[in-house]
């Protein structure tokens, strides 16, 4: 099988990602951006039309000469991104602009391990070429709920992953699809997704905080995504809060998992529950069985008072974390994001209220706070930026000049 | 006053680099690096000679053909860098290489304000020039001790220099020496510093705490500092350790500024000195009339169990804010130095406890945690690397290719 086209160098790849993230453009619009001559740009987007990325699309208006010819990315181009979460998997395809133009999303225990959760993503993959939106892959991103070894495309000791450890899931995939494949952090995907089409469009340094089962971040500095030495960065679940608090799954005590979080929501919730304190959790608590974070929302938008104060401890909790990495990386957004974001507006004001009174002064001057508004597709486009940026990139070993 | 020479395009600003970075090396070994043919290299380099920043130096030894020119940067290129302290400040010329060719330091007071205190620099700089170090400067970076907005080139609202606020540092300095001028915030020197000659020269990413009479932190990602979007990045001094600690001088409670450093330090030492808990302590108060970290350090060298406490409190404390800062940013190294670092290795030892228990296992597989080694140099050698990074880059708006 024959890899697909890339670009030949550095001006075909800054062309390729100008008409990814702008849309069609003229060439006269593009000369001005990207700072080649009249012939030399018409020598990189005729190179880009002969491999099949770029195609003409009629005439501009006039800019007072000759009309200047429109270009766009090929509409045939095709990314995918595999989001694996903790107990489902999401497929996608994007266009070449990162549209997405099919979106396929089951519950999958990523406990059952690496074969047969892939498998089954590359089940739900051929669902959607069987819907012909899949002409030809030119790139896929996976996700992953651990850490990873990005260089190496595989998790690396992933806590909740067993039987993935190193499992090598970048080259299975890439053999499988015949396409360049890259792995990462669910997380680290979720914030590439603000980036490119979320509240994080035009901010370079940002923070995304996501709430799930567990609590993780998403940095993003100069707008591609920081990983730390060991691909790590971001790890916020246990940064200690208080070494008198509850013990953690961790070992330790009083990380801010062990406040907070999806686990730690559930039981607190069901504490409060069997303690007489709320009826209404009391009531869904013996509906189900069990109780959640929707619950609590549930409860908490029903008038809960005692669902309310667990929100707001939550919240609190998160933001002394926050607060000092805030202070430390003085970001310039920071996305609250996941299942649990969906307590919404009490958990986002308390976690300003303590953020802005604990960082420092100059850190928040500026700083907007803001829940996701990508919901479940953050973590797909993300996929599909990720994957992209790397097509989209010049041949890494350039030729003397 | 013409402005002295600088690169022309992107492989002379590459070739300045490696030959301050690397010292003298042949063409051959140049072109082997920089990847330009013979020709193009040979053009960039003459270039270089005719601006009068490289100069040949012999010929190298035979590599099987003939033998190959060495070249190295102008003897006679300089850089100057001011360090500007609490309570003193330091003034240093470097060659080209980084070289430091003479440091004077003096007691000097941030608080007499800008024009003193910048005058006083200038005084010692004359000093220098005085002695035939400076034929001329090519390019001048300044630390002082407090954020800074780096695209203006001047202290923004700096908590302990009254008369310093907004006032044009950069351009001010730049108009007297006639040269390219850079201003930093002093922590962030010392970390370039570090980058440049001390234990980070391979590091990418790393953090350098810097313990003085506050505590601050310089963030280097990919060998470049990251200030953040307003400046601030690595203001670590009030991130919380424990809502219920004692009051920090910024208003809020249980800083980690509230706990440890030159401040929290002189308070602990004087309160246990009063205390009649340690005679050694006691005689040092009665000698100075007050105590600092020195003193602490000088009475636990020689024994004085409740001195070793104190340090070991420190150190905890550190660590604890330390611990979440490495599992979020995962670095390839921890530098800590500063005045109170002279605690030395007891101070490390707690540090490296409460890191290696607390932070992420991922983060902290490889991570050294190390004292600076290069004591009151790092600052002006991060000042005189800021501007030469500067001084030799491509010119910022590139013609069309």
């Amino acid at each position: 099988m024959r890899m697909p086209a890339r670009p030949q160098n550095v001006h075909q790849a800054r062309l390729l990602r100008l008409l990814r993230d702008e849309g069609p453009r003229s060439r006269a619009e593009l000369g001005d951006v990207v700072r080649l001559s009249r012939s030399k740009l018409a020598v990189e987007l005729d190179r880009l039309v002969e491999l099949g990325l770029v195609e003409g699309a009629g005439l501009a208006a006039s800019r007072g000469g000759r009309r200047s010819g429109i270009v766009r990315l090929a509409p045939s181009l095709r990314f995918v991104a595999f989001d694996i979460g903790a107990t489902s998997v999401d497929v996608a395809v994007t266009d070449g602009t990162l549209e997405v133009l099919g979106h396929v999303s089951e519950a999958c225990d990523v406990r059952q391990g690496a074969t047969a959760v892939l498998d089954r993503a590359l089940d739900l993959l051929g669902k959607l070429r069987d819907e012909g939106l899949i002409p030809r892959v030119h790139g896929a991103g996976i996700g992953v709920p651990g850490p990873v070894s990005f260089r190496d495309g595989m998790p690396v000791v992933p806590p909740i992953m067993p039987g993935w450890d190193r499992f090598p899931v970048r080259d299975a995939i890439g053999a499988e699809l015949g396409c360049p494949v890259l792995v990462d952090n669910d997380v680290n995907l979720m914030a590439l997704g603000e980036l490119h089409a979320g509240l994080a469009r035009s901010v370079d340094d940002f923070l995304l905080v996501k709430i799930g089962t567990g609590i993780g971040c998403g940095i993003v500095v100069d707008s591609a995504i920081y990983r730390g030495v060991s691909g790590s960065a971001g790890d916020i679940g246990h940064i200690r809060i208080d070494d008198d608090g509850p013990m953690c799954a961790c070992g330790n005590a009083g990380c801010l998992e062990a406040y907070f979080g999806g686990a730690a929501l559930a039981r607190d919730a069901e504490a409060v529950a069997r303690s007489g304190e709320s009826p209404q959790l009391a009531a869904l608590l013996e509906a189900h069985g069990s109780l959640s974070g929707e619950h609590v929302a549930q409860a908490a938008a029903a008038g809960d008072p005692a669902s309310v104060r667990i929100i707001r401890e939550g919240g609190r909790h998160v933001g002394q974390v926050l607060a000092g990495l805030v202070s430390f990386f003085n970001p310039g957004l920071v996305i609250i994001a996941g299942g649990v974001a969906g307590l919404g507006h009490t958990l986002l004001a308390e976690i300003r209220s303590v953020v802005y009174r604990r960082s420092a002064p100059l850190a928040t001057g500026n700083l907007p706070i803001v829940l996701s508004e990508l919901a479940g597709a953050a973590g797909v486009v993300g996929g599909a930026r990720l994957i992209s940026d790397h097509v989209f990139s010049p041949p890494p070993d350039p030729r003397p000049a």
